[in-house]
C-alpha cells in the first residue's frame, strides 16, 4: 500500500479544557493540518472523525465550523482504536479511486463526561465483576513479573521516560518530569499499578491530511508514505492465552509488516498504546520490537529511550502526552510524520526513516470485542 | 461503480422487543443475511456495523456472538443514515481490493433508551429551542401546503399507504391497516402532524453480504448490483432554502444516478426516509420521481402506490416497518434487494428491475450537519 501518502498533520494540546467544546478543539486540529498540509480545505473531499463519546454526527458538526460540508463525512467509533480505523477507511476510499484528498481526525472531550476509570459497558459481564481497565492491567502485570522477573521499578521507568519526552512535547498534557520514587509513592490503584502507571483521561484532537499518490507531488515534495495500515479486531487475550502476549496486537502488526515489506527490526521509532506502564512493555513485545519478555529491562537500560535501540514514545505516549481517546491513533500518526520530517524537536530520533503506530482500543474485561490498528509510515 | 454485488440480506422484525439485546438482534440479522447468500462466515473479510445509541465497540459485541473475532470492524455512526454509510465503505474496501466478501449490517434498540422523541443533542441550539423532529417537519409541511395546496388528508394518505403496505411485510412493527379518519383524528404532535404522520421509535437489525465482482459468480448466478452508492453531507436546509425541497438529497441522488448510468425515471421501486409522512412527499420530490409540488396529489391518486408509476416504500417504509435509527438504511437495502429478485410476496413491484434507496439523518435544527446515503441497485 504504497499509493497513500500523509501531507499535513495536525493536533491541539491535550489536557484539561473545561472551556472549550469538541467542535472548537476538532476543529483546531483540521486546521492545524490544513495549514501543515498546504492546501485549500475546498480540496478535501471526504472526512473521517473518529471519536467515542461526542454524540451524533460529531464530525459535521466539527467541520461545519471550518466551512466543510457538502462533502461525505463518517464518524467512526472503534473504542480508543476510532481515529487511526477511519485513517485506514480513508486509505482504502483513496485506493478505491473514489477521493484522492481526504481528512482524517480524532476529537474528544473526557472531562466532564467521566470520571476516573472508563466505566464498563451495561453488557459488560466481566466489567461489571470488577474487570475494568486498571484491574485487567494489573493481572497482566502481575502475570509479567511472575513469569519474567519485571519489577515495578521497571514499570515505574516507563512512565518516568514517558514523562521525560513529554517534557518536550508542546502538545503534552504533562510537561513535568517524574522520578521513580515519585510513581512508587504515588496512590495504588490496583496492586501493582500505581496512580502514575496510568495514563489520565483529556481532551483534545488530531487531524490527518491524506492524499492518493496520483496528485501527491501536486502537493509536497517529501510525502511520508503510509507503507502499510492494517485495522483487526478480536476479543481481549484475558485468561485463555498468555496475558503478557497481545494476540490481536501481534496478528495486526504481522500484516502490517507484510504490507509494508518490513519487519520490527527496521523500525526506527515508534507510538503505541501504552495506556497502563505495563501496556507499553506487553505491546513493545508482541509487536517485535523488544525481546519477549525483555520488556522491562530493555526500559531500564534506556534501550527504548530517544537515543535508544528503539526509541518508544517519544511523544510522552498516552501516559504523558495525554489520552482523548478517539484522538488517540491520530495524534500517533502526526508524532510519527513530525519523526520522520525531523520536526520533532527536542525529543527528535535522529535519522528516522521508518516509523510505526499501535492504537488498540475494546471492552477490557475479556470476551467481547476489541479493535487494533497497527501503521507503518515512511519516508 | 457496476463491480459491487449484494448476494445476500436479511433482517430481523422491527418492533418493541424489551427481552431481546442489541447484540441478540444484530445477530439474527447477520445470521439470515449470511443464511440467504449461502456464504461459510468465515469468508467473511471485514464487517461494518452502523448504530447510534448502542456504546463501544457495538459490532464487535455482536459479531462476537457469530464467532465472527479477527477480522476488521467497523462501528459507523451518521444518525439515521449510519449503516448505509457503512454499506457505502465496505463497497470501497471492496473496490480498493483490499476484501471480497464484507458484512454490513445496522443494529439498533430505542426502546427503554429513548422515550417520544429523540432528544436534540446538547450543543444544538435550534433543538433547545423546540425545532426538534416533529416541529421541524410540522414546518415544512405547512410550507409545502401553502405553496402547493397539499391537504392534512393527502399526508394521512401517506400513513395509510405505507399502513397498507406493512399488512403484508412480515418484517413490520406495524400489520395493522389505518384509515384516512383515523390518522386525522390521532393525536396532534406538532400542527399539522398527527401521531400517525410520524414513525415509532423501534428496536431491530438488519444485515447484507457485499461481495466483489472479481468473486460473485461463485456464490450466486442472479446477483444484485450495486450501481450506484454516494453518501454526502451538509446542514439541514432549513430556513435559508425552499423547505419543500432538500439540496442534500437531490445532491446524494444526482451523484448516484450519474454513476448507475441512470435517470430517476428508470427508477422502478423506491425506499426512501419516510420518517413523516410529509418526509416522503419531500423526499419523493427531492430525488426526482415525483414532479415537484405534486408529492401530496401522487399519492391521493395512487401513483406512489404499488402497482403505481413509481412504487414508494412497498415495505411500509419508517412510518410502518418501522426506524430503529441505526437499521434503516441497511432494511431498505433488503426490501430493494428483495423486490429485484421477485421475492417481495404480497407487496412485489412487478417487474422491478432498478431499485433506490434514500437514507438521511442529522441534527435536526439547522445549522449543525447532516448525512446522506443515496444507493442505486439493478438485478
Amino acid at each position: 500500500m504504497g499509493s497513500v501518502a500523509v501531507i499535513g498533520v495536525g493536533m491541539t494540546r491535550f489536557g484539561k479544557f473545561p472551556d472549550r467544546s469538541v467542535e472548537d478543539l476538532g476543529r483546531e486540529a483540521c486546521w492545524n493540518a490544513i495549514q501543515d498540509a498546504g492546501i485549500n480545505p475546498r480540496e478535501i473531499q471526504a472526512a473521517f472523525c473518529g471519536h467515542i463519546y461526542q454524540g451524533s454526527v460529531a464530525g459535521q458538526r466539527v467541520l461545519v465550523e471550518l466551512g466543510l460540508t457538502g462533502i461525505p463525512i463518517y464518524n467512526i467509533e472503534n473504542a480508543c482504536a476510532s481515529s487511526s480505523s477511519g485513517m485506514e477507511l480513508g486509505c482504502l476510499g483513496i485506493l478505491s479511486g473514489q477521493w484522492d484528498v481526504v481528512l482524517a481526525f480524532g476529537a474528544e472531550k473526557l472531562y466532564g463526561k467521566i470520571q476516573g476509570a472508563i466505566a464498563p459497558d451495561e453488557s459488560d459481564i466481566e466489567g461489571d465483576l470488577g474487570i475494568v481497565a486498571p484491574g485487567f492491567w494489573a493481572m497482566r502485570a502481575r502475570r509479567h513479573m511472575h513469569q519474567y522477573g519485571t519489577t515495578s521499578e521497571m514499570l515505574a521507568r516507563v512512565s518516568v521516560q514517558n514523562r521525560r519526552n513529554a517534557c518536550v512535547n508542546p502538545y503534552a498534557q504533562f510537561r513535568k518530569p517524574v522520578t521513580v520514587e515519585e510513581v512508587l509513592a504515588s496512590r495504588l490503584i490496583a496492586d501493582p499499578l500505581h496512580l502514575l502507571d496510568c495514563c489520565p483521561i483529556g481532551d483534545g484532537a488530531a487531524a490527518a491530511i491524506l492524499v492518493s499518490e496520483r496528485v501527491v507531488r501536486k502537493y509536497t515534495a517529501r510525502p511520508i508514505w503510509v507503507a502499510g495500515i492494517i485495522v483487526s479486531s478480536g476479543t481481549v487475550d484475558s485468561g485463555t492465552s498468555d496475558s503478557t502476549f497481545e494476540d490481536l496486537t501481534d496478528r495486526a502488526a504481522k500484516q502490517a509488516y507484510q504490507r509494508a515489506g518490513i519487519g520490527p527490526q527496521d523500525v526506527d521509532v515508534a507510538e503505541l498504546h501504552n495506556c497502563f506502564t505495563i501496556a507499553e512493555i506487553v505491546r513493545s513485545e508482541s509487536l517485535g520490537l523488544v525481546p519477549r519478555g525483555e520488556g522491562g529491562r530493555w526500559v531500564a537500560e534506556g534501550k527504548t529511550a530517544i537515543g535508544g535501540e528503539i526509541p518508544i514514545n517519544p511523544s510522552g505516549g498516552l501516559i504523558a502526552k495525554g489520552h482523548p481517546v478517539g484522538a488517540t491513533g491520530i495524534a500517533q500518526v502526526a508524532e510519527i510524520v513530525w519523526q520522520l520530517r525531523g520536526e520533532a524537536g527536542e525529543r527528535q530520533v535522529e535519522g528516522a526513516r521508518v516509523g510505526l503506530t499501535h492504537n488498540r482500543g475494546g471492552i477490557v474485561g475479556g470476551t467481547e470485542g476489541a479493535a487494533c490498528c497497527v501503521t507503518v509510515l515512511k519516508r
